[in-house]
């Protein structure tokens, strides 16, 4: 029983992507022997979800894989590097088929999604946790970090804000029969955030500064602020909601999800006024839009402005990890 | 409090060699970036201690940090790689300052040990768990792996085995107390395993195939042998046991523990012939014997001779991870 649960996992995830570019030796040996081509920087991060603390008991094994493989790869985006290999630390109290099955499955989808092979990994009896750690490829000395937004540089966002938070409020709502089923679209944007890959790329030697939002936007941009000891003006009436959100809850509402939430896995970057032009050109091509919301100070701290010429001190806060 | 806590850990890793080789950009951004050498392949493996399945809530933290470290360095040294990097995942209930002072002590030792650098990591609430995953360098084409035995070769282990396992039944034995103290020698063999870094690198271009032995010596074996469909004859009195292993069990016990125990984290590994002149060179140099324990053989299973003449039918077994 012991060794054919354990053969189990490992037919799972064998069948997944496993050699794609640059994989020498993948999963089956002590290591995975991988290749770096000539003139590109290695991008490695590693993230984990714990049952209980980061998903419910009850999600859905393979909206849970591609809820962690887009929040790991978003990591990369921010970066501005392309995600090229993954590996998959899994801890799990007993081997369940049919979750094993639906988590292959949503692996298999989200991999191929951002081309992605899975070149190892571990698989260990415990408390239902996943570790993965992503691998990307950047040009040397071209990869985006938080340090670099200068005063006077334009603070962008892109898609869309707080939608993850709203389709989780949706999913609690409709599990207490209070709606009669979750917006699909709220709920996708929770499910199955998508990591601004093609974004990230593009904003290489224009943006000046990057990250992406994870744990809140007024959060997340604090750190990228406080890397190079600046502030930022904030235009709250610039922030950018999906239609969905607008339809189901009030401008207070969306506001607060927006600038406190976390997990929508969109990008904030800085940008000089002098590539203001370059960024409108690479926006062009893709399939996300982006949103000046506010222009870097020399003063630290973040102020918050609405239309009508009022002022607000916006606090940095966001998702507490412990 | 939650934001102290996460602060507190954050300062713990702060603390940690962050900064060596091929590391452009450590610690602190979505993603470390970091630089494989020309000419070399990257070596990856990830692993994951968790607390109740792989070590007791009272394990002291530092012992656990090395022991964890050197599990996980065990397979770059196995594959012939030079450690470099390493990134960890940490799960905790919460965080306890004195647990993380002594775990971060143990990292930096070992980290220092194995010449790693921390470039990366994510603090979660949870179960108590640990993954660990480690980098190394290879140069393109002579990783050693588990394939490429022949019929002939030799089978040789490093160092002693079983000694991992004598020192968990003795550090039981104290706690129920049936002994006054556990053996030191045989303790720091299982609190602090010593990866065979500097013999994987050695081996290269000499051995055949290689592999460490962490689920038990006929159990690992059996990997390597499985690989090209071979088989072995061990001859089992020439199984290499430590002078500590032999002053507190008998050549029955010892022989278990050294076919199934585990955890000894020694390379097994294949050398034709015609190299064994060259293995004999280089391990003049380096401060751990090994010890020819048997041949490769073309029919597939395992058997075990004593000088008498007698022989067995040997049984792949080792740890369950499931």
């Amino acid at each position: 029983m012991a060794v054919a649960e354990f053969e189990l996992i490992d037919r799972y995830f064998k069948a997944l992507p496993g050699y794609g570019r640059g994989v020498d030796l993948g999963i089956g040996d002590d290591c995975a022997l991988l290749t770096v081509p000539a003139g590109q920087q290695l991008a490695v991060s590693i993230d984990t979800l714990v049952e209980g603390t980061h998903f419910l008991p009850d999600m859905p094994a393979d909206q849970l894989a591609h809820r962690a493989v887009a929040s790991c790869v978003s990591d990369l985006a921010a970066m501005g590097a392309e995600p090229v290999w993954v590996t998959l630390a899994l801890t799990l109290p007993e081997a369940d088929e049919a979750w094993l099955l639906l988590l292959s499955e949503g692996l298999g989808e989200a991999l191929q999604r951002y081309g992605l092979s899975l070149v190892g990994g571990d698989t260990t009896r415990g408390h239902r946790t996943l570790s993965l750690q992503v691998h990307g490829w950047v040009p040397q000395g071209q990869a985006l970090t938080r340090r670099g937004a200068k005063p006077g540089d334009g603070i962008w966002v892109s898609g869309t804000l707080g939608d993850a938070m709203a389709g989780l409020d949706q999913l609690q709502r409709a599990l207490r029969s209070e709606l009669p089923a979750p917006d699909p679209y709220l709920l996708q944007r929770f499910y199955q955030p998508c990591a601004r890959i093609a974004l990230g790329q593009a904003l290489r030697g224009i943006a000046s500064a990057a990250l992406d939002v994870s744990d809140g936007l007024l959060a997340d941009l604090g750190h990228l602020l406080k890397a190079d000891n600046l502030g930022a003006e904030i235009a709250l009436d610039r922030l950018p909601y999906s239609p969905a959100m607008l339809a189901h809850y009030d401008a207070h509402q969306a506001q607060q999800w927006a600038l406190a939430g976390g997990e929508d896995f969109e990008l904030c970057f800085t940008v000089p006024e002098a590539n203001e032009a370059a960024l409108a050109a690479v926006l062009c091509d893709l399939d996300v839009g982006c949103q000046r919301i506010g222009r870097v100070r020399a003063e630290p701290g973040l102020n918050g402005h609405i239309q009508d010429g009022g002022s607000v001190v916006l606090q940095p806060q966001g998702y507490q990890h412990f």
